[in-house]
């Protein structure tokens, strides 16, 4: 077995128990903390559970900020940030934008997650 | 199917489309936005890696120290919000405390997560 990063082997202690396999790397520990992040507040987690139950798993933001009871511009805020972490797609037509959800970004986080743990 | 809490249908609009199904119920996202924040930090992943790296999935807070270059009590700060999560317990024998993977708690987090956006 390759050796882990975040094993310790060079500074034993009285105290440590062994590790099983190697542990996740600090690079995919800062992506999942960062796609975390994005999920950390209730009206994004909100907004993208509106935008998977319309139609088409799209929603125009016109639709979303009265579910969500915040003004356009902090909706158009929280679904930037939602974007920016690949969970949401943003495509502009006319006047108005359309959010859709990125097509297995969750399941992706969920393995992640698992994989992170497993 | 019973009326969603976040749905609008008395708001019609020109743009509004028809939601599939009910979305997540504000304070279902408020816990999930909670669990996320615990996940939104690298060292907190790490964390939780680690110990599920360890034989029997628990680990004492002395093997925790070295592999996040923190010290111990930085670390027993991360590792008291990821317990406040439901996500790992705490036992304390002697002196030192032990910290596991709550079982199934990463599932549950999963699932609650698909659901919000099945």
């Amino acid at each position: 077995m390759p050796a882990a990063p975040l094993t310790h082997d060079a500074a034993p202690s009285t105290c440590c128990a062994p590790l099983l396999r190697p542990a996740a790397d600090p690079e995919a520990a800062r992506r999942l903390a960062r796609t975390f992040k994005a999920l950390s507040d209730p009206t994004r987690v909100q907004l993208l559970s509106i935008v998977a139950a319309h139609e088409d798993g799209e929603a125009c933001v016109c639709d979303l900020t009265e579910p969500v009871g915040l003004a356009q511009p902090t909706v158009s805020h929280h679904l930037k940030i939602l974007v920016e972490a690949g969970l949401l797609t943003r495509e502009q037509r006319g006047r108005w934008a359309y959010y859709a959800l990125v097509p297995d970004a969750l399941t992706h986080v969920a393995h992640a997650l698992h994989d992170a743990t497993r």
